[in-house]
């Protein structure tokens, strides 16, 4: 079996964890669940050699040192330096230039949590199946509520291990959402995918030529520096930024998905860290780190990296205190918070 | 007309407004509402020499130097420092037995809120003419709702400006509250009492004699020094401390009130001083105190002595943050933050 090859992608401004997500410190770079980082999890979870090659990452200058000091010693394992931010069409078509073309690249996102390792790697194995047989693959996340925030993928004609897709899907509205949930035809859009590295360049070719060619040209152009790769800035500033699903996945005639039912977040907001860390709640579904005093509350999330938190009497209230700034607010109102003033501080 | 003597206690720990009052800075000497602080308030209101006599302040040692300097230039001010922490009556008997025994006191705690200073004039003068009748007179606030932290005082035989006391009820249960609030026959027992101070000690004589003993000792064995007067500790030390409701106020024939309909609050927690603070308040209800963002939320006190406030989505809530501490409550919580760990650090 050859081996797949992991492409971690580490972009990202992380304002929606403020105001311990911060643009210096984003959220693939904390420890939000246990004591590994969220991009240490994502090694981790390609990191059995029997499966996987080493890890290429793709991260914007600000953070090299941050994943070079996370990544520790991993022989092989090799850095892309962004010049600018790109959406990650243009990102993933760097790392696909730089492996050989019949590797199948396994595209991950470095700020998501997966519960069930094991599951995400049943997938993997099934999803790179297909991408040898030259399908473009999505992992389609087993959906478990009528989710607004999230692309949606409709199911069609069975393959082995997956399906065929039917249709790509916007964030839905609630109804609609709602729908999708009890027809059970489709799945969470998770931004994980897996390709021969060759096919995706053909396809971003066919579909967007003038981002494959100036791709091509920051590679050829680019240089290298011990395990770090820096494509040259010019052609690759002049890219106009695009995800890889309006780029690609919505165009091609061979987009399939696998389904992944494996504990599944992409942490997004604060209510959603408190979903994942749901099992180390107390009887009132309270979850706590650091100094914290918590009377007759229920499903409150409270985090201080010093001053004590004292909650009282609170339901659903998320409360973060990092760097000399107080959050308090609803789960409901979690969603709005990469939008406060504070927030777009850096 | 003979001058009012406003007697102002200063006792109390004051942990309800934790983390901003606490025991080396309690409540009255905190500027809560406006530019003053309550205890300051509480001077101005009886500040008219018109009417009122210079104010004898009653204090623990503790606080003596917060209140010498929150007195500032006021010629004839005196203070009182209490050995230790008895409880209303013997402050009351202590300030009785160093005025004039003819002299008409007007007992005032040092951390409620009065909106209606011109209501409260009248309500004190009404009071001290009774006074002048040898009633023992408390003001009965209006009720405004079923409040169960109260005492009260329910209405018998109208006398001269007021009336005579029928019934002193402790704390009721909410039904109780209720029925009381819809008879218009009770009012709150708010703390604020005229008599004549030799009245007062005969009173406490007949009910109390042990406790009048012990309070004329200490005067007899106590000493000035300048503006301030030091009982002797020892006798006052061996008192057994007690409300003047328990002590006299219940025991004597003679007990009156006056209708007191002022805007009074004692600000016993977060959000009686969010309702106090009603009128400063936003749209939404909301009262911000420092630097504090605020979306979408309502009826929210946000306070803070320094780090940022972002709020989002929340309704009812209090958020104080002071001196490091980080404090998040509902209004129904309010009532508990003297019982948080926190709040027994001093």
């Amino acid at each position: 079996m050859t081996a797949i090859h992991p492409v971690i992608l580490c972009g990202g401004s992380g304002t929606r964890l403020w105001p311990v997500s911060r643009q210096a410190l984003p959220k693939p770079f904390l420890p939000l669940l246990g004591e590994e980082t969220l991009f240490e999890q994502a090694l981790a979870r390609v990191a059995d050699g029997a499966y996987f090659a080493p890890p290429m990452v793709v991260s914007g200058a600000a953070h090299a040192e941050l994943v070079t000091a996370q990544l520790g010693e991993r022989p092989g394992a090799r850095l892309v330096i962004e010049p600018a931010a790109k959406n990650t069409a243009p990102a993933i078509a760097l790392a696909a230039a730089l492996l050989p073309q019949d590797a199948v690249m396994l595209v991950c996102p470095s700020d998501h949590h997966v519960a069930d390792r094991a599951a995400f790697r049943a997938s993997a194995l099934a999803a790179a199946a297909l991408a040898r047989e030259d399908y473009l693959v999505s992992f389609g996340i087993a959906a478990d509520r009528p989710e607004t925030g999230y692309g949606y993928l409709r199911r069609g004609e069975p393959l082995a291990g997956g399906y065929a897709i039917r249709q790509f899907v916007e964030k839905p509205d609630r109804p609609r959402a709602e729908a999708y949930l009890a027809s059970g035809e489709y799945s969470w859009n998770g931004g994980i995918f897996a390709f021969r590295a060759g096919h995706l360049l053909a396809e971003l070719a066919a579909h967007r030529p003038e981002m494959a060619r100036l791709v091509a040209e920051a590679v050829a152009g680019g240089h290298s520096e011990g395990a770090r790769f820096h494509p040259a800035a010019e052609p690759f500033a002049a890219i106009a930024g695009e995800s890889i699903d309006y780029a690609v996945m919505e165009n091609t005639a061979r987009a399939a998905m696998v389904p992944a039912d494996m504990g599944w977040s992409d942490i997004g907001n604060w209510a959603a860290l408190a979903d994942a860390l749901a099992g180390e709640a107390d009887a009132g579904g309270n979850v706590a780190r650091g100094a914290v005093d918590i009377a007759g509350c229920s499903d409150v999330l409270a985090f201080t990296d010093g001053p004590r938190i004292s909650a009282v009497g609170l339901e659903g209230v998320c409360i973060i205190v990092s760097g000399g700034e107080v959050l308090v607010t609803t789960r409901e109102g979690a969603q709005l918070v990469g939008k406060l003033p504070g927030a777009s501080v850096p």
